[in-house]
């Protein structure tokens, strides 16, 4: 008996014309297709994905047994998401032990800021494995604003708004371009960061991209009250263009 | 008559399975399709999007009078580009104003360090204009190594390494996770730098990310004898994984 296939598959950021012909055919070949979702709640990436599941593959949804209830800096939080991660590898092993060819479907890319990644790790040293690419999450917020992000030899940066706003402040500064991501709650904060940054005017407050019902104003047109957890802010560069 | 439409459609990093079905639907609606190359040469971003482009549509070859001849901060090279882009606006706007919907094929996602950006700033102020994202070659490059570039928190980076050797350095040691573009002769400055910022042991070359003939290598076991412009250098964060 030959040994099965690792897949992470990228599906991009939320339309499904975003698929890339490769993510197609793979999804198509798969024996299992395994997917992330909060416990409860219907996964995304099976969503974007639907369509392309061949009838009668068999499906494993990996379900996080916690997501922002707890912090991520506590070990609560730590011992959960890593038996979580062990467990779901382990489930992922035994299909791989006997053969099959598993594919796991991840938002935007699988290798950026994803969750596949945590299983690439544990099952990529015995099994071969394979990444098909995706289009980030970011690259379909910036498209859908019409927002050119970076060019040249711009300094282009990705930071999360838990940042204590004096980093934050600095890091901003010290980028040509960048995009924040995490925004929810720390938007009053990543506000004044962008302010005394000197970035306020150009950042673009993004809310659910490249989905159905997708906002995307000046920063300086949103009001702080309130910002789900995945919005994000896009701070375009390059000022000195041709 | 109704205006044109300009549509930027990223087609990424150079496999061709790579394109999305959003992208292949445009190509196939297109009146006239603009793609970009270097004079003298086919243009990589056709040669990827090829076999989606209608028979009998109308081509518009862009071709750059200048690229790594002239050092990009000389007045030089500012003018001939400048003048590029505003003959090839000039251009795309005729095929606009009279009714087409006119796609530029760009590699990777368009609005990422991309040279259709410089289209759009000239022509979404006049037209309507939409964008494809596209896979960029840097999530290309990741996935061809199996190589997860960043998780959670981390700050990631994109660096030019035309940057001075002081300023490399300074920025890796503060970023998590970075990406090093334009490696070129650049390589034995950049080798330097990813030593003393204490990044060399996890530093990746890669070279061709997703075309024939890939090479990825670890940075420490590559010669400096001679990298191509546009080789990468991978810098994974995420070092404290659950």
């Amino acid at each position: 008996m030959s040994a099965g296939r690792l897949i992470g598959v990228g599906v991009g950021p939320g339309d499904p014309e975003l698929l890339t012909l490769k993510a197609i055919r793979v999804l198509g070949e798969a024996d299992v297709v395994a997917h992330f979702a909060k416990a409860g709640n219907a996964s995304h990436s099976r969503a974007i994905a639907a369509q392309h599941l061949r009838s009668g593959v068999i499906e494993l949804p990996l379900l996080y047994p916690v997501t922002t209830e707890l912090p991520s800096c506590s070990a609560a939080y730590r011992d959960a998401i890593t038996d979580f991660y062990d467990g779901a590898a382990a489930k992922i092993a035994a299909h791989l032990e006997a053969g099959c060819v598993v594919a796991v479907i991840a938002e935007g890319d699988p290798l950026f800021y994803g969750s596949y990644m945590h299983l690439h790790t544990r099952l990529a040293p015995r099994f071969p494995a394979e990444i098909v690419a995706g289009v980030t999450g970011m690259s379909g917020c910036w498209s859908a604003a019409g927002t050119p992000i970076a060019q040249g030899n711009d300094v282009f940066t990705v930071l999360p708004a838990t940042l204590p706003e004096a980093e934050l402040e600095r890091r901003l500064a010290e980028a040509d371009a960048a995009v924040v991501m995490k925004v929810g709650r720390h938007l009053p904060k990543l506000r004044r960061a962008l302010e005394r940054s000197g970035r306020l005017a150009r950042a673009i407050y993004v809310e659910r991209g490249t989905m159905a019902g997708a906002k995307m104003i000046p920063l300086a047109a949103k009001p702080d009250d309130e910002a789900p957890y995945f919005a994000v802010v896009l701070v375009p560069g390059w000022e000195e263009r041709p």
